[in-house]
């Protein structure tokens, strides 16, 4: 993949919307986002991380909040480029990249928003290899980069730069800000040289969204999309109930699924925080992060994001194992399941 | 006067906790951080508000948040300057002033820290003549003078930067980062021209709460108070019950006083939000916002600020008319009685 064209844009968002996990927003919308963008400012072109010069000025742009607002307050095109261009002048330095800062239906796509409006290439990466619902869960975070100076931007013209003495302090300030401005906030942040970006990122996230979207468009196959993450499937059923609340500015709650055909008898509960946390089959942790907990319809193959979650549908839950730096001691003390208040070991999907 | 020295501070300190109206921080606090700052940086040199050039850049200064936390957890000397540092830095521009926000213990305080940091001239004036919970309620706001871009900083070395589409949207994302930083945040706000400031601003207010400091030190006379400022006495009595809160960022609650001497046998309520907002004897209200309800001991003259008050103080209320200015319909509907959720007029002194 070479660029973004409006030809891509289906298969990346939904490609995207598995590598989200349940969070990262919801896939139309970000498709609607990015071929706006596209329509008016021409094809987004995609450079591979490997290719990122070592002085280039590296711009992660993304949207934070609850999804479940998120579909009712659409982002605004113009939030996207206020949030990259207020930091971009609070640095004094002439952006050269936009990039990713993790996959999701919402955040895969609105980084090409945002180069598309800058004029800007993207990097054909993510910083995490999935979606995570707190701003310092990155691996960048990892490497010692810093989550400010950043900056974040509403729908209506408000914005903020925040400069704080570590990335836990940024997520504190940053929540409490897309809160007030209706729990959805465009934000820049971890703004980065070419140098640290090829040392912290995930390589090509963008080009894997693409093909898994291509993947589910032509298999319709849960099974195919488990194999290429190289995960497996954890469970078939129906969803049964779903607790959600927006609260603290995220979608947090638990989905119930009943078991059907060689899992019939059986109960899954899966835990969210925006993202799954955690699936327990009969009270058993099948799954937990740092890895993938992904649920796709069971006939199509689309990911479905915690915030469409409803009673009545027919799904299957797979997980994929995460980056392996995500399974560090540092790894697992940012985004492990303790971090989450689950008193538990991380299950990788191998164990 | 001409400058602030460290003589000046007991008095300009006890001042300003009286046109503070229960808010604008305690007195002894405020005097801590000026002595230390006049103490390593010399005197303030104070500039009237008439002789500022028109083309100067004047910077107010202020703590934002709940004064019961600011007695336990005191602002720090480079939070202050940090403050308006990040600022000047964000505008681009030389600063060739500070000054005061609003009227209080500490609020009139903080302005000197800030000038002696950075070296430079204090202007004789503030923003409203009195203090007030919200960061809009300054008289600037009247004139179309706007508080972004502005900077908050805490204790740690968190700070940020806001630019908003209006005021009141500047006090909701400012209050939930102070909230975040401890219920408290050094603020530069509202910064404006030499014009701007002469045309918005209450002239000599540091010269007033310096002679008021210095009537109370001299005849402890409570009445004496009341002419100085032409307002009157409202009750003398006791406290019998403090309600108080620290919620939303702010001290909320109220005071039951019951009569002494001549006001023996009736009550008087007492409703804050940081400042005293309504005085009310036996259900009838005396006073109201904007007008000033000041919190005297009977036998001092003290202020008592709304963190301080507690059962079995001997205390005098008092009320004074506020600016002119704050008596128009815009005044009042800025900083009015509905304002803060009181469905009546307001009540002026010499109603």
């Amino acid at each position: 993949m070479r660029a973004v064209t409006n030809g891509d844009l289906d298969d990346l968002a939904r490609g995207a919307a598995i590598l989200g996990t349940g969070g990262g927003g919801d896939p139309y919308i970000g498709r609607l986002l990015a071929a706006s963008a596209v329509r008016e400012h021409g094809p987004v072109p995609l450079v591979a991380l490997d290719e990122l010069p070592d002085e280039a000025v590296v711009l992660p742009v993304a949207m934070l909040g609850a999804p479940t607002v998120m579909v009712e307050k659409l982002p605004s095109a113009e939030q996207i480029g206020l949030a990259a261009r207020s930091l971009a002048g609070y640095l004094g330095k002439e952006l050269t990249h936009i990039a990713c800062a993790e996959a999701g239906g919402v955040n895969s796509l609105v980084p090409a928003v945002a180069a598309a409006q800058l004029g800007l290439p993207l990097v054909d990466a993510d910083g995490m290899g999935r979606a995570f619902p707190e701003l310092q869960m990155v691996l960048p975070t990892l490497y010692g980069i810093r989550a400010t100076p950043m900056a974040y931007a509403d729908e209506k013209g408000n914005r903020g730069i925040l400069d704080t003495v570590d990335n836990h302090w940024a997520e504190r300030l940053v929540r409490s800000a897309a809160i007030d401005m209706g729990c959805s906030a465009a934000i820049s942040t971890f703004a980065m040289s070419g140098a640290q970006a090829r040392e912290s990122m995930v390589p090509g996230t963008l080009s894997l969204c693409a093909e898994l979207g291509k993947l589910v468009r032509e298999t319709r196959s849960v099974r195919a999309v488990a194999e290429r993450l190289r995960g497996r499937t954890l469970f078939t059923g129906k969803v049964i109930d779903v607790a959600r609340r927006t609260v603290t500015g995220f979608a947090r709650g638990e989905a119930r699924l009943s078991g059907l055909d060689t899992d019939s008898g059986s109960e899954l509960v899966l835990r969210f925080q925006n993202e799954h946390l955690v699936a327990a089959r009969d009270g058993s942790t099948l799954a937990s992060v740092p890895d993938l907990i992904c649920v796709l319809h069971t006939e199509t193959s689309e990911a479905v994001t915690t915030e469409t979650l409803r009673f009545g549908q027919r799904v299957t839950v797979i997980a994929a194992p995460a980056d392996p730096r995500w399974h560090t001691e540092a790894g697992i003390e940012l985004a492990g399941p303790r971090y989450f208040g689950y008193d538990i070991d991380p299950v990788g999907v191998s164990a």
